[in-house]
């Protein structure tokens, strides 16, 4: 028995007021659809379905990016959520098991809150909703709940004063056996003023069949709807501080935490420093120990223990630090992986390359790793020794212990242990250039006049 | 029928602490005083005068800066705002229609503010006054209305009890036709305390002439004066905080919101994405759909649709970026201009230059604009491809579909489709590279002994 | 008679799960250790004891990188405050004068406060206890005053409800006559239920002596210890927002005050300007009317007044910059001078160097201060001009008024006035760069075929 996890996805999202569909906007440096899609996946949903409507093509291509076994499908009329979570049915005909609806623009449902809404549903209630005690209920549904089983969800607008005195609100998440959910969804009916088929509705709709429906609470922090751009910088707010907390207690050290950006996915391990102004993109792992100094941009790499990187270091995707390697200022590592203790302290551009054990990339050093059309990969050796302001024009390998003097433009192999020099004579020209200058400054104060 | 705008700007802010006139530090990029000559530019007003003092002469120059029109004149002695305004009088003998006395320590007074005053002045209101409700009405003089009309202004020291419970109060802001305002200022007497010859008399001496007076009631937030640089900083919050709340109701996407900081004239698109820690100086627009990454400092520059800038990119002062152009890291960008999907990807500096379209600049590419005197062009071609840890020495021009060699010097000019190469020819030493390793390392050992 | 200064630094810190010991655990910068140190330093005491358990060889050295003086003793168990203390007095058996007993995790007594412990000390006061009133007195002991005199310390677990209802604590801190402190601390016993030895029993013992104990308030701030990296961040926050007002105060100009990290001892002057996002280390000190951009990084080093560094520039150790010097953009400077008026504009490393007035060095210009093995000095001279993407191999000399042409590698000393080349002449392969590329894309439309 597995669970499948429904994902609501096709609102237009005009209040954004972007041509980008609302649940692609990002929230911790990934689409707002992810973070539902990764609650699915942290609670080992068994099959994950994505319903979407506008910017469909867009949010099918974001939905399969983040999981390419996710089902997509359409909602071509928008219709209501009942409506919408019928979508899913045919892609479900032959799926046995418990169902949840998520909505694709509420990002932090904890997977734990997924997990006590199946261990009610497994313990025999029929259909579990989410609820959560508002500290303005407002407009939302109230849950009424007698003896500890849910009776009715009461739309703001249809509720009596003593109804809405009650701060039990919907969440609109949804638990329930998946040949039941939809069973129930055929029942629900569009007569209303919207004209809508409404998804809270099949809780009155199982209560009449004599089915038991029930409550599981979770903080109202959770249910966080994204509708808006000032929203959506309100539920990143909201993440970053959770994100940040969380870090220091698990033994991070951030001199400034207010300042770091974490992406959704950020895995830093204990007795890390963090300077201010650092920003995690997706996909990044910090290790044991390792500094990260402030000004930096990071992701899609893995930094290791004893590492030291920036201030002012770009890591991109692809970059592998080894153990008590460094990256300093003003530095770019892209698709490269540097070898236990190799540095790479300034001004540099790393691409498309390998840097061996202990080996010293100078300043101003760039593989040269683009043609204008191919991309090529540099190879250096463990303890080769790069001179400053040297162009490795790639494909490149240059040997363990090879040195290279300053200011090369290398175009061919350098066997290890090989000194490469590619360097014009230097000449001295006497007293020229004192003359030319005076030169200039002559004609600069004759134009003056 | 015109309006002009007469900005008191001769106080000597004291408290700031610094050698800079008050009216000259700088709030969202531009001096306090620009804000309030670009309130009255907003009202299309057809004067503007400054009333300058200490530090009259860098006033004078700032006030030219912003407005080349501005009128300048000089309050010699601080004998009170009555007086300030009174040095007006001469430059405006000419003028016929409504005057409005501005502070240049108060830069956030709404254009449509100022509006609402000269309609209740043009509806037959002979002397208007900014009022607002204070929180803390403390020492502001009190604003008595009767029926909708002003009838008196009482300073909080002459106040008894029952007006003190007031709290609308003066801002200082005062609306009046341009003769009628000199007429009753004339009437201004110093018969107190200080010796001062205070503006808000003239709604006493306008009543006691059969005059109007009325009030028009704005926020308070609007009437925030600075007078300390505690006071400059709290402005600067608050008008970052409403920077920030606008663009993203406008449809900009800010990932971390509290870290962007905008100058006072920031123009940005629908559907642009700006990251953390960007800072806008004065005189920026970014295109639609562009892309701003985290750590980007931008002035004077536009940026067109579908580009993307940064991290760690730095426009400058006439950077004008064409449509799907990148500037990546570190990468300084300074009066050059990059036509339609140009490429200056790393480490690089182009100033004083123009890029066509589709042109690849390589990784630490310097533009080398500058002889010691003089500032000379780079032009580079469309589609032309410069290789990695080049100098272009300016003046020189880079034809079409040009290929540039990494490492080269190129000091004439390389025609369209040319390959240039200036590159000394790579020697490999065999064995040397790791001999003068050991070297080195040996007398290091040595010396260790 | 001088002050001796004890500081308990033997905790483990098990909260702050770390393998660093807490108090070295960095604040503002600088261990925590180094700000209950600094108070002492700043009060003129003529001994500082460190008394180290956990981590002790490391908390030791770092103890003697402030203060080359620090007596450091150890205390192998660790049996309570009293016991701690005790650890110091082999130490002091010589030493005549009033003791202070401090806490390496309570980073902010100010040394105003120590101060008045002193002087109520002198005044006759044999035991004088640090208190504060606490806005939650919790756990905290209390103590009972009467008449101005401290006649008990009672702990929260043994209090009645009145004495709970006391919010006057203890912080801890006590001052007493060395050899007085000793002879109360040999009366303490063990006698509780952790079976520890208190040091705040010495007030009772002392009482019992008839000898007079008293209590100097300060604010609950100052108080404030570091148990977590929670409160570490907490604290850090209170640093930095007190720094930040004071340099305001002070005639500093901070754009985005809450953006800027202050180092312990940052010292800058009048009529600087501090952009966004800027970062200070230890050991700044920046003079009047200098200029720090945006996203600077700053440490160990020495700004002269007119000098402007940044947008993107690291000052590290040793960056000492004349005035009017200039550091721009993606520029790092490392033990070197800049003399009046030199300037580096773009994307450079200067480290190991002298750079003389008007000096100008090119952007991309390198110093190879290190050959893999020793590090070597550039000494530029006055009014050099450094063409772009030179690199300088170190130990070399530039002479007065030299000219360096672009691109150059520079092995051997440029005399003055001289014009150095060390450049290969440019050549132009008449179309073939349009060949290549075309050649290029061929290859990959085939390829894609």
């Amino acid at each position: 028995m597995g669970t499948a996890i429904i994902i609501l996805a096709a609102g237009k999202g005009t209040r954004m007021r972007s041509d980008l569909p609302k649940v692609l906007h990002k929230l911790a440096g990934v689409p707002l659809l992810w973070h539902a899609m990764r609650a699915g996946e942290l609670i080992a949903a068994e099959r994950t379905l994505v319903v979407v409507g506008h910017g469909g093509a867009e949010v099918q291509a974001s939905a399969e990016a983040q999981n390419e076994d996710a089902i997509v499908v359409e909602q071509t009329e928008q219709l209501g959520t009942a409506h919408a979570v019928q979508q899913a049915e045919a892609a479900l005909s032959d799926f046995e098991g418990d169902a949840i609806v998520l909505y694709g623009d509420t990002p932090f449902i904890a997977p734990a809150t997924l997990e006590d809404m199946l261990a009610l549903r497994q313990a025999g209630t029929d259909v579990v909703v989410l609820g959560f005690e508002a500290r303005d209920p407002g407009r939302y549904g109230r849950l009424m709940v007698e003896d500890g089983a849910l009776m009715e969800i009461v739309e703001a607008k249809d509720a009596t004063p003593e109804q809405l005195a009650i701060n039990l609100c919907n969440s609109g998440v949804v638990c329930a056996d998946g040949s039941v959910l939809f069973e129930l969804l055929r029942a629900v009916t569009n007569d209303n003023a919207a004209g809508e088929y409404y998804l809270p509705d099949i809780v009155a709709i199982a209560r009449g069949k004599g089915m038991k429906a029930g409550v599981v609470i979770c903080e109202e922090e959770e249910t966080l709807g994204v509708n808006s751009r000032g929203d959506l910088a309100a539920a990143e707010a909201v993440f970053q501080s959770a994100a940040r907390k969380l870090a220091m207690e698990e033994g991070v050290t951030l001199y400034q935490p207010e300042s770091v950006y974490f992406a959704y996915d950020t895995i830093i391990g204990r007795d890390v420093t963090v300077g201010p102004n650092v920003v995690f993109g997706p996909e990044v792992t910090v290790e044991t120990g390792a500094e990260i100094n402030a000004f930096c941009h990071l992701e899609g790499c893995h930094v290791s223990a004893g590492a030291k990187v920036g201030p002012f270091a770009r890591l991109r995707p692809g970059a592998e630090l080894g153990p008590d390697a460094r990256v300093g200022n003003f530095v770019e590592i892209k698709a490269a992986t540097l070898g236990a203790g190799a540095k790479v302290n300034h001004l540099s551009y790393i691409g498309d390359a390998s840097v061996g054990e202990a080996a010293n990339i100078g300043a101003g050093t760039i593989t040269c790793n683009y043609d204008g059309v191919f991309k090529h990969r540099t190879e250096i050796g463990a303890r080769a020794f790069v001179g400053s302001n040297s162009a490795l024009v790639a494909p490149v390998t240059v040997g363990e212990d090879a040195l290279i003097g300053s200011g090369a433009v290398i175009t061919t192999d350098v066997p290890a242990g090989d000194l490469a020099l590619a360097r014009a004579r230097q000449e001295n020209k006497t007293g020229l250039g004192l003359r030319m200058m005076q030169r200039l400054r002559a004609l600069k104060a004759k134009r003056a006049d």
